[in-house]
C-alpha cells in the first residue's frame, strides 16, 4: 500500500489502534525502501524522510507512529551505500512488525496472570493489547467483560463482537454507566496511545474518568501497552498533543449555532494507574523514565533539537 | 388525555422530565375526577385509585409522580360527599400544576444568583429546573454552556437546541469527555429525578460520574430540584428503584450473544453535592430529612405500611 | 434487682449493650421508686438522685444511661405529692422500656429495606440494633454476614452464635482482616453507644477503622441507633468520654514492664457515615442537632449548668 | 459617634471584627434614633434608612452588619407614632448589643469544653469569638496557642499580645508555616465573618488553607460564631461578596508594573469544618439552613425582593 | 535438621518471619548438599530439587523462601562435577545466611536515622527487620513503642516482651485500637513478607488497615525489608498468593454452623507506603521494578516459563 | 572572596538560592586551592577540608552546598602531588560552575514546553530554576505569573520585580491567598533546596501548602531542580535538616512573652508533585533513587560512615 494511502487510512481511522498504526507505518516504510527509485543513498533518505513526514502528519497523539519511524530509520545516516540503507530499513521494519506481534502475545500472557477466576473485567474502546490479556485469561479462567460503547466512534461494539465471537460473556454499557457498573467490576484493563515520562497515559477519551471511578472504588486499574507506546519526547518536556477530531463524528447534521468539541483522547494521571503491563514485565507508571532510558537510545541533546 | 395514554407516554418518554411527568399526572387525576361516572364517593375513590395505580406503574424512579398523587389525593378519605371529593381533587391538581410552574421560576431566580458573569456551566441531559437557572442567569450575565450528549436517548441535543434558540453559547460533548472538559468549567448544574433522605440524588445515568469529576477538580456541583423531588419513602428506608430500560435504546440490532445493561439513572452521593437549589431556598443535601418533614405531612407509621 | 447490683453488672459488662443498659437503668429506677421508704416527695427525690448517681458512675460512655434517667425523672420536680412523683417515675420507666423495645423493632424494619437480596453485611461487636436490621432483612432476603471477633471481649462470637442459631450464614474474622474482607462486603451495619451533636458516633473500639475501610472502598456504612443514643450534652460542647477498661481484659498476666491501653470505644467521624437508622426514620449524621432538639426538651441554659 | 464616622472607622478597620462592627452599627442606629430631628415617623424612617445605607456601604463581607440592621429595624414599619418607632429602635439596639456580648461568653463556655488539657490550639487573625473559647479553656486547662501573623494587616500580633497578657503561652508563625506546624496542633479554632446557607464560612484570607491542612492531618477544625454571622440572603442564592482591599496594605510602594491582589477573606467549604460553636450550641455546618430559619424571621419572598 | 522437619516447622510457624524462614531454608539446602548420597551431579540436582519442592510447599506467601532457593541453586546447572555443585550450594547457602544477618543490621542503621528523639513508633506483628530499626534507634534516642496484639497468633506479645527486655517502653493494644492510637504515633514501622513489582507489600493481616489509618492522619509509614523480600515473579504478572490458615487459630472450638476466614496476610498498596528501608538504602515503593532488576538476574523468558 | 566571607554571606542570605550557594561554594573552594600556601598535598587537603567545614556550617538545609563540595573534592585523595590536587580542585570547581549555569538553561528549555499559551503560573519565593522555566516560556507564549510574598524575607518581591523588568505580567499576593487564587492557576512552578530519596522536596516554607492546594484543585505542580539538589545521604536514611532562623526575621521587636517559630523550609511529599524538571529531563519524584544512583558515585558503605 502506498504511503499516502496508509496515511489516509490512519487519518480516517480505517487503520486504528496504536499497534496497527505502528505496523502499517513499518510496512509503508519498508515498501518505500523496497520500491524507491533512488539511485543513491541520499535519494533514498529523501524518499524515507518524505514518507515519514506524510505518515507523521496523519494522527498527532499515537506515539507508536513516530516511535516506529524512529526505530526503523535510526541507522540510516550511518550507511555508505544505497543497498545497505535499503536493506537496513527493510530488515528493521520487518523486525519491528514481528516484535510488535510478539509483544502483544507476551504482555497478554503476563497481564492474564493478574486476572482471577470469576473476575469481571471492564474495558474501554477497542485495544489490541487489552484484548490480548482478556483472551489469554479466558483460556484458563471464567471471566466476564463489561465493554463501554466508546462514543463517538462506538469501537466498543467491535470489542463486544470480538469477545462474543470468542464466547467470552460480554455486556455493553453506555459510557455514562461506568461509575454505576463499577461496583461489580474486579479489574479495569485498557490500552494506551501514548505514555508520558511521568507515567500519565493518553488513551481514548473517557479513559481518565473510568480510572477516576476505579480509584474511587479501589478497583485495580491496569494499562496494557507495548514499550513503543512510551513517548521519549516527553522526557524533555514535550507534551503529548491531543487530537481534536471532526464534529461530524459526534453530530452528523449539527445546527450551525451549536459547537461540538471532540477530543479523541484524554490523560489519565499516574496516581490512578496501578500497573502498566508491557512485554518486558509489569511496572509502576512512575517507572516510565526508566523504561524510556532502557528501550530508546536517545540523548537529552538529540531530543531537545527535535 | 386518558390516564392510560398518559401512562403510556410517560413510559415511552414522550412525556419526559420529572416536572412534566408530575404535571401530566396531576392533569390525568384531575380529568379522572372530572369525568368520573361515580355516583358516590366510594366509586370516585376507586376510580382515582385505579388511575393512580396505572400512572405509578409507568416509571419507577421519578418520585415526582407518587408525590404528585400523594399531594392531590391526600384528603380524599376525609370527605363525606362525592362533590366534595371531586372538587378537592380537581382543585389540588390545579394548584399542584400552578405551584410546579411557579417553583421552576422561583428556583431559577434563586439558583441564577450563584452563576457569575463569565461562568462556563456544564449540564447533563435535559432538565427543566437546571435550564430555568441557566436561562435566568443568561438575562444578566455572559455565560457559556457545555452540554453532554446524554446517551442513550441523546437528550443533550434537545438541551443544546433549546439553549441555542435562546442565543446562549453552547458546546456539545460526548459523555466521555466530561473529565477532560472539567478544567474549563466553573459550575455544574443538573436536575434530579428523586432525592433521598440522606441527600443522595437519583438522576440521569452519568450524573454521578460528572459529580465525581467536579469534586476531583473542586468545581461547584449544584442540583436544581423542586421540593416534590424529595422522596418521603426513603425516610423509612425504602430505596429508590433504578429503572432498567430496553436494550434497543442502546443498540437497535444487538447480536444475541451480547448483553446490554441500560440503567436510566444513577445515584450521586451527598458528599459530591455542594448545593440543592429548591423553590424554598438553597440547602445542603444533608438537610433532606428536614425538607421532607416540612413539605410532606407523613408519619413514620403511615409510610411503614405502604 | 437492687440499684447497686445493676450498676455492678453494667460495670462488669454482664449487662452489655446500650439498649440493655438503658432498660436495666429504667428498671432500677422504677424499683427504687416502688420500694422507696420515702415519707415525702423530698425523700423520694433523694432516693432517686442517689440511685441515679450510682448508675451513672458505672460506665462513662454509653449515653443511653443518662438519657434513660433524664427521660424518667424529668418531671419529678414539678410534683406536689409523694404518690404523684412515685407514679410518674414508675410509669415513665415502664414507658421507656416499652418504647425501647418497640424502637428496636421499628428501626429493624426501616433498616432492613436498605439490605438487598444477596447482600453480604459486615457487623462489629454485638449490637442489638444492628442485629434487629439483619434479622428482619433475613426474613425476606438471602443474606450473608461477616462478624468481627471484637477483641478484647470477643462479643463477635456471641453475634456469630446468635446469627447461626437463626440460620443466617455467618463468617467470623479477626479484627485485622476487615480491610481485606471489605472487597466482598455490600454494606456495613453497626450499633452506637453515643452519638454527638455533629454526627460523630462513639461505638466499640474498632468501629472507626471499619468505617474508614468502608469509605475507602465506597461501601455503605449504616449506624443503627435508637434516638436515645444521641447525647444532648454534646450540644453544649461536652465531649463524650471514652472508657478505659482494665488491662486484664487484654492480657490476663501481662508482665509488669509492658503497658496495656484498653479504650472500650472510639469515634467515627460523620463523613464516614452514610446513614443513621433510627426508630423515627433514616437520617444523615449531620442532622443530629435536629434530632436532639426534637427528642429531648433541653435548653442551652439547663445543659450548661449540668 | 456619628454614623459617617462609624462607617469610616469600619472601612479603615479601626473598628474590626464582626462583633465589634455589629455592635458599633447598633450604637450608630440607636444614636441616630435618639438624636433624630424627625417630626414624624416617616422622617425617622428616612433617617434610619440613610444611616443604614451609609453603614452597609462600609464593608461588603461581614454579614453581622446587615444582620444587626435587620434585627434592629425590622418592626419600624408597623408603628404608628414617632415615639413608638424611636423607642423600638433604641430598645432593640441595646438588646442587640447586650445579646452580642452575652453570646460571646456563652459560646466561649460551650467551645472551651472541646479543648482538652494539654492541647495546642492554632488560631488565625484576631477573632473575639475564638479568643473567648481559648481564654475560657485556659481557666481550667493547660493550653498552648499557635497564632499566625495574618498578613497583610498582621492582626496575629494583636492576638499574640492579648494571649501573652493573659499569660497564655503563645507562639507566632508566618502564614506559610501552617502546614509545617500542623503536626503539633490538636485543634484549630477560628472566627467567621459570614456563614452561608450550605455551611461555607467566609473568614480572614488564609482560613481555608488552614482548614485544608487541618483536614489533611485529621486535626479538628472548629469555627466560633454568634448566630448573627449566618447570612439569610445566601438562602435565596445571594453569594457572599469578598472584599478586595487596597494594594497599599500589601506593598506600600509597589512599582507600577506589578499588580497586587488583596482579597480580605476566603471561603472554607463545609466539608473541612467539624463544628460550628454558637451561643445556641455546637452544630454541624450542614445545619446552617436550620439556624437561619430559627434565628431570622425571613421569608423566601422577602429575601428575593431585596 | 532434616528438610521435612524444617518444612514442618515453617508450616506450623515454629519457624516464623521471612528472615528466619529464608535462613532455615538455606541451612536445609546446605545440609541436603552436604549429606546427599548422590554419586553424580544429576543425583545431587534431584536431591536439591526434591528438597526445594518440600520447602516451597510449606508456606505460600513468604517470598524469602523461593528467593533463598533461587539464589542458592542458580548455578547448579552449569557445573560439571558433583563436587563443584555440592560446594557451590554449600558456599552460596552460607553466604546467603551471612548476608541476611548483615542486611538486618545495615537496614536497622539506615532506618533508625528516620526515627527522631521523642518519637512514638507503632509496629505490628513481630518483624525482625522492624525491630532492628527500633532497637538501633533506641541506642541514641528516647523512643516509645506501641505494639499491636496481632491476632490470631498474638505475635505482638512476643514483640512487647522483646522490647521490654531491651528496656524500651512499650504499650500493647488490641488490633482494633490502631486508628484510635494513631493520633499519638509519629511513625509506623512494619516488616514485609513479600513485595510486588508495583511496590505493594504483603505482610501480616492487618498491616493494610494500619497503613490506611496512617495515611489518613499523615503519619509516615515505613516498611523494613531486606531485598530478598522483593518478588521477581510479580514482574511477569504472577500475583502473590495469600495463605489461608486453619480456623483453629481463630476459634479453637468453633461451632459447626459458623465459618471462619483466616487469611494470614494482606496487601498494602504503594500509595500508602512512604518508604521501604532495605540494606541497599531507602527507596520509594514505586522503585520495586528497579530493585528486582538490580538484585536478581532473571529474564522475562525465564520467569514466564516457571 | 574568602571562605569565611562566603560562609557569612550564605548565612545572612546575601548569597541566596541553592544555585548561587553552590556556585559560591565552588568559587570559594577553587580560590582556596589557588591561594593555598600548602607545600604538599597533605596541607592542601587540610586547607580544603577546613574550607569545606566552614562552608558546610553556614546553612543546614540546602544540599547543593555539600553536593558541590562532594563533586569538587572527590578525587583529591587519589592524587600524588600537590599540583595534581590543586589543579583537579580548580578544574572541577570551574566545571561545576559552568555545568550549573548550563543546567539552568537546559531545564528552563525543557520545563518551558509544559507551559501552554495563555497559562497563569504561580510561583513561590525566588527560585532561579523556576524563573528559568518561566522566562523561557515567555519568549514564545503569552503567560501571566502570580508571585507570593514569601514571608518573612519577602523574596516574592524580588521575583515580582525581576518578572516585571522582563515585561512578564505579574501579580503579587500574600501567602495566605494561595488557595483563594488557585482557581485561576494553570500550573505551579517552584524550586527546591533539597530532594530526598523518596521524592520529598525541601523548599521555602509554604511550598508544601501550595502543593496541597494545587493537589486539591488538580493543578499541575512542577518542581524545577538541577540534579545537584538531590540529596545522596537521604538514601541511607539521613533526614534533611530544616533550618530554624532568627525570630528577628519575623518580628523585629517581639515582646519577651511571645515565642516565634521561624522554620525556613518545609517538606512537600512526593504524592503532591507531578513532575520534577531537571537538566537531564522530566522525571516523576518517585525516580529520585535512580537519579541519585546515576548522578552521584556513592556507595552505601561510604555514606553510612559519614
Amino acid at each position: 500500500m502506498e504511503v499516502s494511502k496508509t496515511a489516509e487510512k490512519i487519518k480516517k481511522m480505517e487503520i486504528r489502534g496504536a499497534g496497527d498504526i505502528a505496523r502499517a507505518t513499518a510496512r509503508a516504510l519498508r515498501d518505500t525502501a523496497k520500491k524507491s527509485d533512488a539511485t543513491n543513498l541520499e535519494e533514498l533518505k529523501k524518499d524515507i524522510d518524505e514518507a515519514s513526514e506524510t505518515l507523521l502528519s496523519s494522527r498527532p497523539t499515537a506515539v507508536s507512529l513516530p516511535n516506529s519511524i524512529r526505530l526503523i530509520t535510526k541507522n540510516l545516516k550511518q550507511y555508505q551505500t544505497l543497498n545497505e540503507g535499503r536493506n537496513d530499513v527493510i530488515e528493521r521494519a520487518n523486525r519491528f512488525i514481528e516484535r510488535s506481534k510478539k509483544s502483544l502475545e507476551t504482555l497478554g500472557r503476563i497481564g492474564s496472570k493478574r486476572i482471577r477466576d470469576g473476575d469481571t473485567i471492564l474495558t474501554h474502546c477497542n485495544s489490541e493489547a487489552a484484548l490480548s490479556i482478556i483472551k489469554t485469561a479466558d483460556k484458563t479462567k471464567n471471566i466476564k467483560v463489561i465493554a463501554t460503547e466508546s462514543r463517538p466512534r462506538l469501537q466498543g461494539k467491535i470489542t463486544a463482537r470480538e469477545l462474543a465471537e470468542n464466547n467470552i460473556p460480554v455486556t455493553l454499557i453506555v459510557d455514562s454507566a461506568v461509575r454505576s457498573a463499577m461496583k461489580n467490576v474486579d479489574i479495569v484493563v485498557v490500552g494506551a496511545d501514548a505514555i508520558g515520562v511521568n507515567g500519565a497515559v493518553a488513551n481514548k477519551i473517557g479513559t481518565s474518568q473510568i480510572a477516576l471511578a476505579a480509584n474511587e472504588a479501589r478497583v485495580t486499574f491496569m494499562v496494557a501497552a507495548e514499550t513503543y507506546k512510551f513517548s521519549p519526547k516527553t522526557a524533555v518536556g514535550e507534551p503529548i498533543k491531543i487530537e481534536e477530531r471532526s464534529e461530524k463524528e459526534v453530530w452528523e447534521k449539527c445546527p450551525n449555532n451549536i459547537c461540538i468539541s471532540n477530543p479523541a483522547f484524554d490523560f489519565t494521571p499516574p496516581e490512578y494507574i496501578d500497573l502498566i503491563c508491557t512485554e518486558i514485565g509489569m511496572i509502576s507508571p512512575h517507572m516510565s523514565y526508566s523504561i524510556l532510558k532502557e528501550e530508546f537510545d536517545w540523548t537529552i541533546e538529540e531530543l531537545k533539537n527535535e
